[in-house]
């Protein structure tokens, strides 16, 4: 391997893989991404966001040939792509590959799920292509963000990276030949776009939903004979030039087959920044260890990692969106409320004067020493007593991961207000069941 | 004016302007920016990439509102947009702005035309919010590639410059309010795309095609209420910051309404890169001067601005596309053919033999004293005799610019194959009377 024939190297591997190539663990891992990231659809289609973006592309939307997630209706496969990715992003509920700091089964899953509605595709096929396309963003990430790479903060990764992926598992359903999933993979890479400006706002869930449209849009051009650079990762002005101060191209294709990112994928236990998740471990743990109910806490001292700071350092945040990633906020909601989902989430809880008080007396300091997934939180309570509470794994983290069970449970809970709970308990079955299905369609039909 | 309120200022000038305030001169180069992009869309809409992307997308296109230019056929005004920007730009034949080396018209009139064939748009509205986005395309592009600011060639400025230009361009016509326009702004930022490594391939024309439909879904989305950063461009990780090393976000808002960069915009007359322009201009007049037909040249020896090196150095394109940015190709096939139109850059002339072992002996050195629209070139003849000759400003650039004949001559050439003589010159008639025109939708529909 050089890494000089990355975008060769990673489309030839994609297309030779079959099923029952890919390690038990992976495939597993593969799973409980899409069980997750379909509950996250599920749910995200209540959103009044999601609402607003689907109203928009009503006007201009084609032939009903593919469903979206959690509504009675259906619209051609492009705009599905798109708003199905859009719902699985809009609570930041979804999987993290924490290292590179992307959400990748979204975009992936939203344009593998549009095409099995296109054509039929057995679930073991499509499981192996949603597989492939994830690890492919990831390892695309870890090309342009992680050291020895040396990137930028301000790019979404997400937005960026994850085009790439869906256009290599829409590639590997569509059974591009190699070239034609080279260029796919060069199409997607010239519409790569995201910025961190977005956070806290409903882009952060269009970018995931553009570039699941990039990628699926990229196969079928590739497929009708549309060209582009064949080395577009690698080339001296390509993906990663461009998007690294230096990159890590070996990141790409080194150990394909042999060593698997998506073994490091995560799954939220809670709706907001994955950087926020162990302060709200620990805001949970101290009030319920201590009795805090109401809560009297005059100071909440936090120590975090230095991204924690950087990607949601929000003390007043003026709505649902800012709220997702305003560490300030879930600090104050786990302590007020004694949890963390999408209620304390919402509208209404960003407006709840004793959260915003509360809010306004977390103090937060960056120290290098704190891994992401860690933290140390001290309350100076109203009676003079001081507490504190260290958390060297979040809940969710690779090192404490969520069970199927938990993944179950979440799903089940996303799908209410969707779904009755028997048709939730069932589709989550079926989910699980995903590699034995004739259909993988099916699963997009039965989440309408 | 101060660096950090771009966005808005930008767009609160945007919404201020009526088509009274545009001096004289910024009209007219917007209307001389819109005749010759109607005359490109007419022209690439017979392209066979461009085929391949119409075929693509018609599984998944909507009710037809909106003219394809030059085809008997309409669509959803989003497929529209992408459709029309990138037949625009597939024969390289756009224009440009030379410091920015941006080619703005193209996303920006797909955009707005789709938007006049929804709405009725007066010809003298469609111009002014054509020329504020194409004003605005180039700020933005000269704000992160122009000195001072310090960006990245790897970047096509097309790509992810234009979006905002159409989203711009689209806001004004749908009359958005100045929170709706910045997050329009912002909206069309996050989507912003495009790497050099495409060119020489069909994504050339598809990554400004990309943002001829990102700034127009862009409008349509914030006039939904879909929220983003009202600060997009200058926040600290936006748009500047991410596409530009150092960036001069100045050139965003700085003396807007009196200074107007699109009076920098040119026309091309030759379909290629455009720093290949000086060369052929020295290559047709050689031969004409000396009488070199059939050229009996033993060598070619070119000194060219580094830009030329940089972009348009291949000196065996192996088809129409790479050869739309081979210099080599260019100055062997001007010399053979003694033209340098659309002919010249087919996929027969990238095949014909003397062109092919006349590009084997061109050699070029990059010298930073030559301007990027100069050139020298020297020919050792094989009868012993040398020739040169020196370019001050290449043909169609902003010291010798296209006049309206000769932007009148070349839409009607470019209309040749898809409309009748008469019914091109009437064309380019009604379209220099723009500003008078009661429905610039008609424009459209007398294109098709």
């Amino acid at each position: 391997m050089t890494a000089s024939n990355a975008t060769a190297e990673l489309a030839d591997y994609v297309l030779s893989v079959r099923p029952s190539d890919l390690p038990p663990p992976v495939v597993r891992e593969g799973l409980r991404s899409f069980v997750n990231i379909l509950g996250c659809m599920l749910s995200g289609s209540r959103h009044a966001g999601f609402a607003i973006a689907e109203r928009a592309f009503e006007p201009f939307a084609g032939k009903p040939e593919a469903t979206v997630i959690g509504r009675r209706k259906r619209t051609d496969a492009m705009t599905a792509g798109l708003l199905n990715c859009l719902s699985s992003s809009i609570n930041t509920y979804d999987d993290t590959h924490a290292q590179a700091i992307i959400h990748a089964s979204g975009p992936v899953a939203a344009a593998a799920l549009a095409l099995a509605e296109r054509q039929k595709v057995a679930g073991a096929d499509f499981l192996t292509a949603f597989t492939l396309g994830v690890e492919a963003a990831c390892r695309v990430s870890m090309a342009v963000s992680v050291p020895p790479a040396k990137g930028s903060i301000a790019w979404s990764q997400t937005g960026i990276c994850c085009g790439i992926g869906a256009a290599v598992a829409a590639g590997k359903l569509m059974a591009l030949n190699a070239h034609e999933l080279r260029r796919a993979i060069g199409i997607a890479a010239c519409q790569a776009a995201g910025i961190r400006a977005m956070h806290g706002t409903m882009c952060t869930a269009l970018m995931p939903a553009q570039a699941a449209q990039a990628g699926l849009r990229a196969a079928v051009l590739a497929a009708q004979g549309f060209t582009s650079s064949e080395a577009s990762l690698e080339h001296r002005y390509g993906f990663v030039a461009c998007f690294a101060e230096a990159g890590n191209p070996q990141a790409i294709a080194g150990g394909l087959g042999r060593h698997f990112e998506i073994l490091a994928n995560t799954y939220k236990p809670y709706p907001c920044g994955i950087v926020i998740h162990p302060m709200i471990d620990a805001a949970l743990q101290l009030r319920r260890q201590n009795g805090l109910e109401p809560p009297a806490i005059d100071k909440i001292a936090i120590r975090a990692n230095p991204a924690a700071l950087a990607l949601c350092d929000r003390p007043a945040p003026k709505d649902e969106f800012e709220a997702q990633v305003s560490l300030q906020h879930w600090v104050a909601a786990a302590l007020v409320r004694g949890r963390a989902g999408i209620a304390e989430g919402s509208q209404e809880s960003v407006r709840d004067g004793a959260i915003a008080a509360l809010r306004g007396r977390v103090q937060v300091s960056a120290d290098a020493n704190v891994a992401p997934d860690a933290t140390h939180l001290a309350l100076a309570l109203s009676d003079g007593r001081s507490l504190a509470c260290g958390i060297e794994h979040a809940l969710g983290s690779k090192h404490r991961p969520m069970s199927d069970a938990d993944l179950t449970a979440k799903f089940e809970q996303l799908a209410e207000g969707s779904l009755a709970p028997k048709a939730a308990k069932d589709l989550a079955a079926e989910c699980w069941r995903l590699a034995d299905l004739p259909d993988a369609g099916a699963l997009a039909r039965a989440a309408a």
